[in-house]
């Protein structure tokens, strides 16, 4: 059995959309972080850089923080969404990392500066825009050329990377009015993972809490 | 032979410092981010985010960007800075991906509304100044308790978070004027890693170009 600590997050729902593909047994076990949640003790004990998600597996007693550690953890343990071996692995550790250092940070500043920040900084904000539409534009070359991101089969890639592509758009409508129907490629990419029941699940998660 | 493409920056020093640890065969080639070579296409073919580094292994025909993803192929085919599995393997990591999706962006982007910026704007560089200060002291708690990083031994982890505390302090040396002797744990690790052969040349690579 593995305990998931998590919320209603990008990456939050990054390993619940694995664990449902995998069809583990696992148990939610929520973080409020709209209540600093991680900050508490019992949560730092896991996570010490107080970040969801947070994980424990109760089968191997391995505890994890990092959603790209616990994404290839999960891969590894279950001998699916990874490539074993070989370049194909390598190219799709590749991609996860890019989402893990570019998109999930850059996305998630342009989210602070354009949305939360109580001053509108028109340098912070045009510095992210510019950043997140170019990512957006590697990975719509990315898609053009190969039907999912990591390699030619889906994986934690793709898993990690939809729910930062869903996310930007939701939280920026206005400046990101056009991502989707400019980007063929990731727009074909995004109606095809959307209609997995396992990211469907995962999308969801928490959202009456 | 592994071609490195790269430059010297943090993430452009830990591909060499790996390589130069592993005693493999490499050559570097120089991709001056200055000159905004990144964007030329010979190396976006190789590094499709025009970011450094990149690699090439011509003797698995590996091609590689991320320096995250580029360490852990080096440590997996050497057997070597990595565990094989288990808790250690998924420990170093965790805390490759806290240096990927932390450690990296947000001292990044001290560096860049605290420096680079035209305009100084006290918000964002409170901001990145703040997760700064925290990222060094969770570093400072898991080094009271480790002798490295990612597990009891030296890894791929140590390699990733060096140059990015190195980096940080010397771009900021009036911000982070305490960093340092502040963190006990932190200051012994930092002196014993600096004393590496490796470390020494991964962090002097491409200083007189």
């Amino acid at each position: 059995m593995i305990d998931l600590y998590t919320w209603k997050t990008p990456n939050g729902r990054k390993p619940v959309i694995a664990l449902e593909e995998l069809q583990l047994d696992y148990t939610i076990k929520p973080v409020d972080i709209g209540r600093d949640e991680q900050f508490q003790p019992a949560f730092v004990a896991i996570s010490p850089n107080s970040k969801i998600p947070g994980m424990v597996d109760h089968d191997t007693s391995v505890t994890l923080f990092e959603s790209g550690a616990i994404l290839q953890y999960l891969a590894d343990k279950t001998g699916q969404l990874l490539p074993a071996s070989g370049a194909a692995r390598y190219s799709t550790l590749q991609w996860l990392n890019w989402q893990v250092g570019g998109v999930g940070p850059m996305f998630g500043q342009l989210g602070f500066f354009a949305n939360r920040a109580k001053e509108k900084l028109p340098l912070a904000i045009d510095r992210y825009l510019t950043e997140s539409k170019r990512l957006l534009d590697v990975l719509e070359q990315r898609l053009s050329r190969s039907a999912y991101v990591g390699n030619d089969e889906y994986s934690i890639a793709d898993i990690a990377i939809y729910p930062w592509v869903v996310g930007v758009m939701d939280v920026n409508p206005t400046l990101l009015a056009d991502a989707r129907n400019t980007r063929p490629s990731m727009d074909r990419w995004m109606t095809t993972l959307a209609k997995r029941p396992a990211v469907i699940k995962g999308m969801k998660v928490l959202q009456d809490a």
